[in-house]
This record gives structure tokens, C-alpha cells and sequence, in this order.
């Protein structure tokens, strides 16, 4: 037994004896199995370039707003951070960002994020344990070796890629994206993972985007057939759906303000759509426009096969002096309550039996998942429990999530782990976080005898490996 | 020890070895008391008629929306469950759904009704435990050996009545309900048991009930004593309540939509009763309309003595097409958030220290448990805090209740466990669970130094027993 | 090992033994920390005029209105209770009121309350356990015993402060408040304790407040310097802050509705401000006039430097007979949900990232903690996450607290442990139980390898002593 939490054989399982040589033996069943990840942000680029990663501050420290925001609340400017495209660049700058977060390094104690980069500065990039227990004390070592690391050719994204055990890893994609990248990956004999696209139209769709007219403007262009206006624009959409689908694609992301959803009749959805071509748009249109292409949008997944998934309740861009500063994805998109159960209830309405139609419904709102996903997956056909996501995305939090759904809804009807990240090191970390998590979860139930040990064997490989390919199609 | 977890003697308790030692010999305590069922849904015909129950299917399966929703949410249509009047009768078409219902059992690992399945096919049907972990592959076998049993005159439901140790079984019945199995059984010497009426009068206070009109109608004409409109509609409503109370019925029980209450005028009450009489209501007459009904209805049971219980917070009948198909109670009836604190304080206002008056507030939110009704209840003298229910009656959940709710109210102001059921085989395997939830909850209270065990094992026959007499005036 | 689970020295502590023995020794680290009590209501005029207490009811039952709670719940009128000018005085009625607490003694079993008040008969009182397990049967006795102890010049207010190990002790104060206590307990060298003011301005800023506008008028004449309306009213609470600020005050505490905050005009504020002075002021107006005075206060705090606390979302005085009877804090305060995300926003745009304002943010909607604070604080250097506060601080929610808030925003970001009390004679045991539950929480994180030993044992110091002095510049 070493002194490593991280390498801890144990680690995140339930303390109780009994309990954990149950969950042992339960994830032990699942440690090695390919990664399958159907929702995240990783750049399909890095995987077809395979470019080297340049320096230790931009993999791990700059982008990851989980990180930046947590030194930010300390008192750390984002600016020294490496945050904004007005960030400093080269070297110094790089290593100057990264003594400030080994300073940091302590907050990050009981957080997912401390948990997830102590075991890629353990398990990746090899760093000792009593390096990292003391990260402020050794800011330029620890720079300096993972730097190294970096530069070897064993460290390349596809390497790692091999290494991290992925079988499946999906991108997060503009509508008008070429998807060359996927394109060339998917041609290179070489590379025997799967890269996927996913089609992303918020900024399409969202009349409070910035770019919402030119972008819609340049879709038309590309993509609706020559058809004008409000049909020309679904045209358009479908057939960028069409083009995902024909690159891999397996599901359409929607990052919506509310879970509402809405059918308006053809005119008042045109009516809209000319309104906010007008610039006249108010935030109840936006609203409203957005709820009835949640519709459309569900309507286009029954026809063309995409698996949709739904993120709201997250007021995006909390402090607007942030947003102006350094953009938006820096660490104040706030989460607040929802209401699921009358929200989704048009789209349910006629597509909530619809065959094949796979809807999956994530939360920031922990209190929907027994009062409002559980009954409404344990119901509906098309309904799938999103996992627990971003703040949720945590040890107790999914321990939680469990305890909330599996009385009412069972474990089939929940949609599998998604890592969700653009923090490619931690991938693996997250995936086996939720993999022991799971394993603690069936473990306490077969000590309490409310399950019998072999179903749960038969449970974990199904909630690990089964239900991501079942749920996204893959 | 049997491999069987139904049979665990340990099944439920805590894992941790002295938690579980002291959890058990709190069970101990109450393991054989008496069953009081202060709200249920079992028809008081069952036992009066004491008619062989026809076949598995009907008896288990069928009716039992907690069941079919999960299998319906995996694809199945409720019409090969047996759902709805239009569905096939007959050997065939029973054992037609036993099979499908066989093949889903997988689905219902780690839920509430799983496991009180399992317990009913073992300890009720015995059913060896091989038989039930593989029941997909025994669906025929299963099937003939509970219709054997069913054909037994051992198995009649008022042998079951004695055997399952039930004392007292509420049932829920129509305000204009004869009430005539009720008498008889109160008449019959040869049968022990208590089954009462409870008064329920939600279609004829729900505007939007397809049959208002014509059931206020037909109260009018049967209890009104010629007295006109509202005031009628009121006098009726009193008559049925005080033929309730001379049948033996102990409350009123209200599903409400949500839990507001109002005190109209006498004025405003008539026009908007006399209102939903022309057809005019709209929704938003609806909803005044039930919550000043909630008024009157406190206020009646003020005079009359009914504990009055309050279930708010489901969004019945979600999918309309099902509800077109299949009618109500078939899995689709959805929860949402609910706000106590302002809605019920005009009840409370009047009637929250009135003697003798007992308010029992379920709620499926459990946001509101720590939030809400612990403070309400903990004040009161009136309120009472419903056992956790529907979707919350399970393990995991009447943990969180209690840990919810103890700290602030401790164990007095909670109502006692109640089973809310149709399933009438499930009725031991539900209260059975309350006792061993109740006990490890207790249990971990003393482990942790916070009880004396001499005060657990008070508070357990307390909570088991003495509490729903009191709450509900048994 | 004694019987008694007051003295038992493993209480509270997890029933894993082994987690618990890394529970025992993270507690024994701050067991004998001094007390820092940075928000509380014991008033100042008891430690400086340091008067013996007068008898147990007036110092342990009548003012606790957590403990008259639940004794009227089951029955008991609050005037037998000693609650209320009206109430009976004297050895009798007193001797009268505590036997009605004695006999409703078995209802605190499970509570926060009854777990502190055992704490201080046996360890402030030294009853023995054999007494407080049966207290109804020894309601004289106890009486008796709590009486010639508070006649012991060693029950002084001043020793018990030292015997309580109590160094720094924050008390609740009008803004008109001459502090003349606070003064003469700094000025006097006998006495070593820090009793500091907070500034708490609720009924000159709550339009709804019975006494606004004579509070208001009396506030401008001794405040304002002669500057009139709006302006003058702004200037005299600035005024008054630095009066407290001159007198040791580090805090200003706000006892609002709701979360919300907004930025007026001068024009539009001042509107305000004459309407209600009118007596013109609607439910809409004070809702807006204390949104944009929380936002003034929230200026104030940046200028004068006292930590800014706000404690929303309590329906107080929720039963109107009571209140007429008995007046406020009589034990009918509701909570209901709050919404943080929105309402305090327009707070944190301008001074979300100001320089050393720190803003503690309460709640008694815990659904708050995971999807809102935790967010919140976790990015703004400004939001500090309020203790689980009132109904929630209690074992069990202190524990939901921690695990609802770490995953995001970890240690650093919670205002430690505040008492918020009047019950004197309670603050022991309520320090006692925070120190035991962090211990409790962090030895989890231990036990199943999330978080090593050496860091939790730097993290339960950090919670315990630097994080209040930390959080509210002690």
C-alpha cells in the first residue's frame, strides 16, 4: 500500500469493510473496458494534427474554467491565469500562470477537479505523490516534468488517445463545421479510434447570440437549398443534421437557457424568426423561439436518428465584466432551478413514444432528478436520465443522483457516464471516478441485500459499457 | 443463511456490523405488530365479496401503474401489459402479459416496487428464490405456481386479511359511495378486521374533471336537502362527510394540484361555482375554486372530526394520447415543485391551532420536506408531515425523510407510514419495509451517540404504531 | 465508557470504526480551540452588567423559540410557556412553565435542539443522565439543581464567557444603538473577552415594518447631518456604520425577504423613499426599495469595510393570531425557496470582484447549496457560502452542507461556523457539534482515500479557527 491517494487501490470506495470488498470485486469487472465518451469538447483536431501539447499551462490550466474559476474566487486575476485571448503568451507567461495555481493548488482539496489533476499529475505525467501533496513548493519541477513529458513523442494526442483506452470520443461541433478533421481521421488507417462529430446549433438558434443573424445569414447561404426565410432556415438545419449524420455523428447537443419547450403554428414561428431578422426580437421571443425549435428540433432527431440532449438551466455569463474581459466559458455560467415536467411536456406530447427517438435530459438542478427525470424516464420510451453533469460531475454528487433516480426509474433508463470535457488528460480520471462511484453505489446495495451480488456484476458492465452504446447509438 | 435476498433476515438494515446489530433488535420490536393501513386503495368489495382473485396478471401486473410505467418506459405498449379496458381478457391474454411483464423483470433491480415484488412472489406465493432472480426464463412455471395458489382457498382475500396481520385498511371511496361492503363487513362477526371508508371528494371540486358538472349534479339531488347552488353543493358535501364518519371513515383525503389554499367570500365561492356550472371556468377559476374548497373542507373537518390529508404536486395525466387510450392512473402522472409555506397558510391561519384538527401534508417534493413541512409541523399543533410517498416510498428516500425532517421536528410530527395501495400482496412487503427503514435510521441515531437505545426502542413502537392511531384517530 | 450520550466521547462521530478513529483525532485537534462566535443575539448588556441569571425557564425555555416550538406543536399554548409580555412572572409561573417543558421533553429526541440542551445540563448544569433521561419525572429536582447552580457566582455571564473559552462574541444591534455596553466592556480591563456590535438595520430599511417611518424619522434627526429625504437618509446609515465600525463592529447583518438586489436611479430610489414615507408603499414598492438598499448596503460594505451577511427566504411571522398574541421570534417563521442566481446578480456585477468585500450568503432552502452558492462562491472573490444556518444546523444537514458544497467549491469558500444564538448556555455545545461533524465529514474524505490525513488535520484548523477570523476579519 503506497501513501498516494491517488494510487490507492481503495480510492472513492465506501469505507466500510464489507461494503468495499463488494465494490472491489464489482469494479474490478469494469476498470478495464474502453472508454466511450458521447459528449465532450475536445478539439477533433488535436487527435487528426497530433501536434504536441506545448506547454503544461495551456493543456491543463488555462482552459479548464472548472480550475480558473475556483483560483479566480481566491483572488487571482483571470488575466495571470492565461484566460482571454489578451493572455500573455510564451514560456514565461506559461510558467508564471503555473506558479500561481501551484500556490492555488491547496483549494482544490475534496473538489473533483483536485481529484481528477491529482491523478493525471500521478497516472499521466508520472509526477510523485510528494510532489504534488506540495505543488505550491514545487511549481517549477513539477513544470518542468510535465513540460518533458510533453515533448516526447509519448505524448502525443493519439498516443495518449491509445494509452487513455478510448474506443469512442465525440467532439461538440458548429452546424457549418467542414468536420475535415473527423474526415481525415476517419480515413487514416492508422488511427483505430472513433472520432465522432456532434451537431451543436445553439448560436443558431439562440436570438440573444451575438452572431445569432450572421450566423443564420451564412447558413441560409450554405445550406437551405435556395429556400427563403423561416423554411429555408429548418432546410438548412436539416440538411447540416444530414451532413453530421453522414460523418459519424450520433446526437444533436442543445445548451438552452429552460428545459421549455413549445409548438407554435408555422406562422407564429416565421413571425418570430423575421422579428429577430429584424433586430426586434424581445427576451420573451427569444424564449419562445428557442422552446418551439427544441420542438423542431426533436421533430428533425425522430427523422433523421440523432440522439438529443438537452442542458439548461445554467444562466450562461453571470458577471458581465468577465465576459467582456476574457469572453465567454471563464468559470460564471450559474446554475438555477427548472422545471422539467411542464417544460418538455410538448415535445413529450408527440414524440415521447416515438420509435427510436432517444431524448436525454441532463440537470444542473439536482432536485428534478427524484421529483421530475426519474418519473418521466420511468414513463416515457424516449426519456433517458442525463448523468449527473459539470457541478454534478463529483464523487457524493453522483452518489446522489443515484440514490434519487434508482428507486423509481432502475438503472436502465439513465444514459451512461459523459466526461463532457475539453480536458483531454483527465478523461481518464473522470471515467474511472464514475466507474468506482458505481461499483460503490451496487456495493451497498448487495450488502444491504436489496440486490444480489450477481445482477450487480451484471449491472456494472451494463451501466459502464451497454448503456452508452444503447443510449447514444453507438 | 439462505442466498435468498427477500428471505435476508439482514435485508435493509445498515452495512456497518454495530449499526446493523442495534437495527435488528429494534425490528425486533416491531416486526409483528399489526398492520394499520390508514390510506390505501384496496376495494373494500375484495373483502367483503371474498371472491378468488382471477390470475396473476390482474392481481399484480395490470393494475399496478408503478409496474407497468417502467416496462412501458422500455418499449412495451400498455396494451400487452393488460392496461385499459380495451384490453384482451381471458388465460391467454393474461399469460400473454405475464411473459412480457417476466422478460421486463430485469428492469426493476434496485426499485422500490421490484423489491416488494420479490418479497410478495417469495414470502407471499413462495416462489423459490431461483425462480425469481430468473424469472424471464420461468415465466410459465412462475405463472402457474401463483395461479395455483390463487385457485387455493387459503389465498382468498380475507384469509390473506389475517394472515398478512392486518388490523386496520382504510380504502378511498366516492362521496356518494353507499358504503354498503363496508357494512357488511362490519357486520359480519365471522370477520375481525377494520376496513374503512375514506371520504375523497376530488371530482366534485376539480372543475376541470370531465364529470363535474354531473357529479355535482347528482350530489345535489342525493344530499343537498333541497337546499340550493352552493350552499347546497356545501350542505351536501357535509351530509356525505357525516355518512362517512357514522361508516367508520377517520379522513378526507384531497389530490390537489397544487397545495394552495384561499378563503373567498361566500359571494366570490358562488359565482365561480355557479361559473364552471355555465362551462365558463378557466383555468385560473379552477385553481381558486380547489383552494377555497381546501378551506372548506378544513373547516369541515374542523366540525366533523375527519383527518384531513392532502396530496398536491402531480401532473396527472402528462401524456394526453395514453390518457386518450388508457384513461387515468396508468404512469404517467408527473411530479413538480410545490410551495407549502404560502399556499396552505390561509388554512392555517384559521384553523392551525384548532382543537382536534388533524392535517396530514404529503408532498412528492422532497425539497420541501427540511424546507417546509418540518417547520410548519414543528409549530403547528394541526399539521402533520406525511410519510414519504408514491415515487418516495422506498429505502433511500425515507431516509432522506427522516434525516430531512428529525432534526427539526423530531419523531412526534410525522404521520405514520402509510401504503397507498391497490397492490394488496404488496401490503406486508411495504409496511415490513417502513420498519426495517425506520430501524436503521434509528439505529444509526444511537451508533452516533445521539439517541439512548433505551429511547429507540420507545420511539420505534412509537413510530410503527402508536403514531398512525394517533395521527389518524384510529 | 459512561451511559450518558452527552458525555460519551465518540459522539456524533461516523459508526465506521474506522472512520471513526480518524474522526476522533481531526476533532481532538480543535476541540479546545477558543470560540469565535462572529454572528449570534445574546445581548451585550448581559456579559458588561453581568447579573446573575434569574431563573431556568427565563434563561433555557421562554426566549428559545426553537424550544417553544415544538412544545406548542403538541398542544401547549406558548403562554404556558412563559412566551410573551403577557405572560405570568414569578417562582411559580416559571416553576409552572418548566414542568410543561419537562413533560414535552421526549419530543426533542433526534433534534438539534434536545442534542444541545442535554449538552448543557450535563456539562454547563451537571445533571446527571439518569435526570435528563427522564426529566418529565424530575422536573423539580432539575429545577431545583439548574437554580442554586445559577445562583453560584461561578453561573456569572463574565465566567461563564471564560469558561466557555469564548474570545470573540459578535451581538445583533439597532443602528441607533449607543453601544454603551459594547463600550464598557472594552473599556474595562478586568474583562478579556471581545463582545463586538453588528450592524443590523432590518426595520429601517423593510417598508413593511411597523415602526419604518418613526425608526426612519428618529434615524435622520440623530444621523443625518441635517441632509434631508433620501439623501440624508443614505448619509445617516453611513453614519452609523462608522459608528459601529469605530466600536469594533466587523459585520452588517440583513434579515431580507428575499435574495434580490437591484441597482435604482437616485431618482427612482428616492420616489420610493417619499411614497412610503406617504404610507403610500405597496407589497411591489418594499420589495424593490430593500432590493436597492441591499445594493446600497452592498456599496457601504466596500467603503467601510464591514462584512456585508445576508439571510433571506423566511416567511416570517407565518401565523397571524400568534403574532398579535405573542409578537415576533415566537417560533412561526417559514422558509420557503429562494432564488440566488438572479436576485443577488445585479450585487455582484459591480461588486462581485471589489476589493476585500466579502458577502456571506445564508440560506434555509438547501437546494441552494449545490446548484447556487457553491457555484457563486466558487468564482467570485466576494461570496463567501453562510454555515447551514437555523433549521439546518443540525448534525445530519451540517454533513448534507458539506457534501452538497465541496465537490464545487471546496474548503476555502465557507464562512465557518456561526451560533447565531440568544441561548447562551448553548454555544458550547453548539461550537462542540460543528467541530465534531467537520471531523465527521473530513474523516469520510480520509477514509476512502479523497483526501489525505496530513491535509484534512491542516483542513479541520483552517475551518475551525482561520476561516471566521479569515471570512469576517476577526
Amino acid at each position: 500500500m503506497t501513501d498516494s491517494i491517488a494510487a490507492n487501490p481503495d480510492r472513492l470506495l465506501p469505507a466500510d469493510p464489507g461494503t468495499r470488498q463488494i465494490a472491489r470485486e464489482l469494479y474490478a469487472d469494469v476498470e478495464h473496458l474502453p472508454i466511450l465518451s458521447p459528449h465532450g469538447h475536445v478539439p477533433a483536431e488535436w487527435i487528426a494534427d497530433d501536434e504536441p501539447f506545448t506547454d503544461p499551462t495551456s493543456l491543463l490550466v488555462s482552459p479548464d474554467h472548472y480550475v480558473t474559476r475556483l483560483i479566480h474566487a481566491s483572488g487571482v486575476p483571470l488575466s495571470e491565469l492565461g484566460v482571454g485571448s489578451g493572455a500573455p503568451q510564451g514560456e514565461a507567461a506559461s510558467r508564471a500562470a503555473w506558479r500561481r495555481f501551484a500556490e492555488a493548488w491547496p483549494l482544490f482539496d475534496g473538489t473533483a477537479s483536485g481529484y481528477w489533476l491529482r491523478s493525471e499529475f500521478e497516472h499521466v505525467f508520472g509526477l510523485p505523490s510528494s510532489m504534488v501533496d506540495a505543488l505550491g513548493s514545487n511549481a517549477d519541477t513539477a513544470y518542468d516534468a510535465i513540460a518533458a513529458k510533453l515533448a516526447d513523442p509519448g505524448f502525443r494526442p493519439r498516443r495518449l488517445f491509445e494509452d487513455f483506452n478510448i474506443e469512442v470520443l465525440a467532439t461538440t461541433d458548429d452546424p457549418l463545421d467542414t468536420l475535415e478533421a473527423h474526415g481525415r481521421l476517419a480515413k487514416d488507417e492508422s488511427f483505430a479510434g472513433r472520432v465522432i462529430p456532434t451537431f451543436r446549433p445553439d448560436p443558431y438558434i439562440n436570438l440573444a447570440h451575438p452572431e445569432w443573424a450572421a450566423r443564420v445569414a451564412r447558413l441560409a447561404d450554405e445550406a437551405s437549398d435556395g429556400v427563403p426565410g423561416f423554411a429555408g432556415y429548418l432546410r438548412a438545419l436539416e440538411n447540416r443534421r444530414r451532413y453530421f449524420v453522414e460523418h459519424g455523428a450520433v446526437s444533436a447537443d442543445h445548451g438552452v437557457r429552460t428545459p421549455l419547450t413549445l409548438k407554435l403554428s408555422p406562422t407564429e414561428a416565421e413571425a418570430l424568426f423575421e422579428k429577430a431578422r429584424r433586430g426586434e426580437a424581445t427576451a420573451a421571443d427569444r424564449d419562445a423561439f428557442e422552446a418551439h425549435m427544441m420542438y423542431e428540433m426533436a421533430r428533425m432527431s425522430v427523422e433523421d436518428g440523432l440522439v438529443m440532449t438537452i442542458h439548461p438551466g445554467s444562466f450562461r455569463n453571470h458577471h458581465a465584466p468577465t465576459f467582456a474581459a476574457y469572453g465567454a466559458d471563464t468559470g460564471h455560467d450559474i446554475p438555477f432551478a427548472v422545471n422539467y415536467t411542464e417544460g418538455i411536456r410538448p415535445v413529450l406530447q408527440d414524440f415521447g413514444t416515438a420509435k427510436d427517438f432517444h431524448l436525454v435530459l441532463f440537470t444542473l438542478d439536482e432536485t428534478v432528478f427524484s421529483r421530475e427525470l426519474a418519473p418521466l424516464a420511468g414513463f416515457y420510451p424516449s426519456v433517458y436520465i442525463g448523468a449527473p453533469w459539470w457541478f454534478l460531475d463529483a464523487p457524493d454528487a453522483m452518489l446522489r443522483f443515484r440514490s434519487a433516480v434508482t428507486e423509481t426509474a432502475g438503472f436502465s433508463r439513465s444514459s451512461g457516464f459523459i466526461d463532457d470535457t475539453r480536458a483531454y488528460c483527465s478523461i481518464p480520471a473522470r471515467h474511472d471516478t464514475s466507474r468506482r462511484i458505481e461499483a460503490s453505489f451496487l456495493a451497498r446495495l448487495v450488502a444491504e441485500h436489496r440486490l444480489t451480488e450477481a445482477r450487480a456484476h451484471e449491472l456494472i458492465v451494463d451501466i459502464v459499457d451497454a448503456a452508452p452504446r444503447r443510449v447514444f447509438k453507438l
